[in-house]
């Protein structure tokens, strides 16, 4: 994998001289084309071993380009903030914009091969680590960004001569620092661990590109040249949409699905329904308190057809827990800084800390409901939606987050009713828009859409909770109660095995 | 101050009980007015005495309001993300915006009063710290924000009871721990730095409100009702614009001011250039370094006419620092989450940790320039931006930061050079727009404008340095060199007071 990047590749200053005017130039067209189409988010990724050049590289690339539109991210040590939340959510703060150039200066590759090294981490779980970074960079490239990963490679002895030029010379002795040196002595273990993760992220929407670190002229050239092909490459594609060929369905032959299912006439007596509101509240108020929920967070998902009743019972959620705890994201059309991010991006970030509460009104799975039945984004977006979104379930869960969904469904009779009530009510007339009697024509290509999501997004971990909401005091009830028994049996199992959060790592 | 709510206020279950369903459809009408208005963000402030309501009243108004247009924040410890910054940063960072109610409990009062008690914050920094909140409720205020600052109060004997109470009752018993009954024994002193605090921030702008809070349901009719009344009294006043007399000027008699006395003929040679351009360049990288700016942090300004070169003298100026430690903000139209905010939140969003470097290209100046001579805002908003600025970059000094601001001046003939040779030259096509054209029809105006900004904002903390940029050789050295001297005087100076930061603070 490194042999290309063995060769002593070397440019000498005449070629160089030449060659960088007309690379700077093409250069800075390339980022002004990118800015004006405003569509792709660049993500260059600079890693590699010490002393190859990723620093110089990063601020050539600045010098280069117009750095304005340009950002730089260095991944130390997560910070509180971020050591708290999934692993990812550090990256996916940092993602670039569409139309501008984001250098990540370690990235989410440098934890888990450190960790590795240093035996922090096992096999086992640096490899899920590694599926997990291709589902993320395939979501990324789906979203139209070019991911481009650089490692600058040096052999042994190139690291080695590269460290003493780098200290005789005095402008960059305060580069190099015993921590340096030490490093030299894990080159062997560096190599073998980055070998297998460089192999099993090379995949073809995002594969690494090995440049050779010891001449500086020869490292600048290529590296120019790999991003201004790749960037022109992008540009030219435009807004190319992946052909779908639409995965195949099964038949509903017999009419029965998992919606038409349900029970709608399930109900609650006033009397019950005090009890046991009375109870679960209790009992939920309890468990948000509890010590041992103070290392996990709550996400809850309200879903459901409008009138279903979600922010009756959301409220009743919340009245259960301490107003500084929870918070309550009210999902609706994407703001403009959300727009020029990957779709999951505007909900990563409202992710709770640890001891935290976030309830969606309205979710991420507007992608498989609303978008896909008004066609509001292509049939391959909401397609692959269904997977990107079991893989952001999986790394709430990985990271100790209790992921509970509902789907609120009531009759169609049911939702006349309440439109025609809610018309009469001035109290609640803000409550029923003309779009709602749109919605209410297309109720089968929703309910078929519900059925899809249930099928394709009820997992082990992030399973759907449907709730009968023709009778508002049965569902409330039910809501609670589930919540009360997801988090009873989550808080009673271990915390997460420490390779699945940042325990223990991230050094450096 | 507290005598008022010393009265043994009570309301009967009657009253109570005819008073809600009205206050709660009032206040859920006034919600979605103000959300429909979309202008004015509703800030309230939750203090008082433990025992009092707070948490309570903060449930309640999710309970009669709808939760989806309310945030709640609560400010415990400051992270380490917020540590590094100035102290009013993690408030700026949770400002509702426009249209929304935000729920503060605990606040920007909280740690002074806290630390005051202590004794970890002197009577002397109490007080510029008051000086400092009263500076920034002004500001939300003329941004239109209404500021509601509930005070809940009890007596000594009262809160004896309330905790008691409390404790008794096993559904609210965990919330009572020793340290609550400890704080009982400081309820003399909080009395005393609390009506110290409140005296000196009851400004008409943003007054306290003063509420019983033994009895719940004269607590919670009391406060929904000034809540109603504040926000149903500004809704209806509107977009009313406090009208603005200007101040008195000045005027120009003999032609001299700081920017017409610049001697624009100041030239290196390229020998000159080559050498202090290499001097100051590693002078600042070694500056930037320094084991002492770990605890500091910079940021630059770049202002200056069109075509003054503040682009490649701000490269000049990245190219001596590693990329991984800065970050260039270009400053263009704000996006509608930053129009959704007050004027300086786009600013403080940016703002560096320590060790860090913002480069801003264009800045919070825009609205005393372009602002103010386009007509962008009312002469009342670019009036006042005057204070509010010297204030954030007072604040920003505070916590230590250098503030380094530039206005690079060049002169008409030459920019009409430069716009003539941009538009002849390919590479440099894209710096030339037809707006450029029209900014030099009323370069007069933003020759006034810029005397203006130096006179009212060239602070000790963050004076102004005038560059003389017709030659484009001495604008760079003379940045460099000025960056150097500002960062050693800095850097060889203590570190900031315990007591403007967070050092020791905010435990609670």
């Amino acid at each position: 994998m490194f042999e290309s990047a063995e060769l002593g590749h070397r440019i000498d200053k005449k070629t160089y001289k030449e060659a960088v005017p007309q690379l700077r130039a093409d250069l800075l067209d390339a980022q002004y084309d990118l800015k004006e189409q405003g569509k792709i988010p660049v993500i260059v990724l600079v890693s590699g071993q010490d002393g190859a050049g990723k620093g110089e590289t990063i601020n050539l690339l600045y010098e280069w380009m117009d750095p304005r539109f340009i950002s730089t991210l260095a991944f130390c040590a997560p910070t509180d903030e971020e050591r708290e939340r999934p692993v990812m959510w550090r990256y996916w703060r940092a993602l670039p914009p569409r139309g501008r150039i984001g250098i990540f200066a370690g990235s989410w590759y440098s934890a888990p091969i450190h960790d590795r090294i240093e035996g922090t981490m096992t096999p086992a779980a640096l490899d899920r680590r590694i599926d997990q970074i291709n589902r993320f960079e395939q979501m990324l490239a789906h979203e139209g960004a070019l991911v481009l990963k650089l490692w600058f490679h040096l052999t042994q002895e190139g690291q080695r001569r590269r460290l003493k030029a780098l200290e005789k010379d005095p402008r960059t002795a305060w580069r190099v620092t015993r921590w340096n040196w030490d490093r030299l002595k894990t080159y062997d273990a560096l190599q073998e661990v980055a070998g297998h993760v460089l192999r099993l992220t090379n995949t073809p929407w995002a594969p690494w590109l090995i440049v050779e670190g010891e001449d500086d002229r020869y490292r600048e050239i290529t590296a120019g040249r790999i991003i201004l092909d790749a960037m022109r490459r992008h540009l030219a594609a435009g807004d190319r949409q992946t052909p779908a060929v639409a995965p195949p369905v099964r038949p509903n032959i017999d009419g029965r699905d998992v919606i038409s299912q349900l029970d709608l006439t399930l109900k609650l007596s006033k009397k019950q329904y005090e009890d046991q509101l009375a109870k679960w509240k209790g009992r939920l108020s309890e468990l948000v308190r509890d010590p041992r929920f103070r290392r996990r967070s709550l996400i809850c998902v309200f879903e459901g057809a409008d009138a279903a009743g979600k922010g009756s019972a959301i409220r009743r959620v919340a009245a259960a827990m301490d107003a500084r705890q929870y918070q309550i994201v009210p999902v609706a059309a994407p703001t403009e800084e959300e727009r020029a991010q990957p779709y999951l991006w505007r909900f990563w970030r409202h992710m709770p800390r640890a001891g935290r509460v976030t309830i969606f009104d309205r979710s991420w799975y507007g992608r498989v409901l609303v978008e896909r039945v008004e066609g509001f984004c292509s049939e391959a977006d909401w397609q692959r939606a269904y997977n990107e979104i079991n893989d952001f379930e999986h790394e709430l869960d990985e990271a100790g987050a209790i992921v509970v969904k509902f789907w609120l469904q009531i009759g169609k009779d049911e939702q006349l009713r309440r439109f025609q009530e809610r018309e009469q009510v001035e109290f609640k007339r803000f409550k029923i828009t003309a779009e709602d009697w749109r919605n209410r024509e297309k109720w089968d290509a929703y309910h078929q859409a519900v059925c899809d999501m249930v099928d394709r997004t009820s997992t082990g971990q992030a399973p759907w909770t449907l709730v009968e909401a023709n009778d508002k005091a049965y569902a409330r009830v039910k809501i609670l109660r589930t919540l009360c028994e997801r988090l009873e049996a989550a808080l009673s199992t271990a915390p997460a095995p420490p390779d699945a959060n940042f325990a223990g790592k991230g050094k450096k």
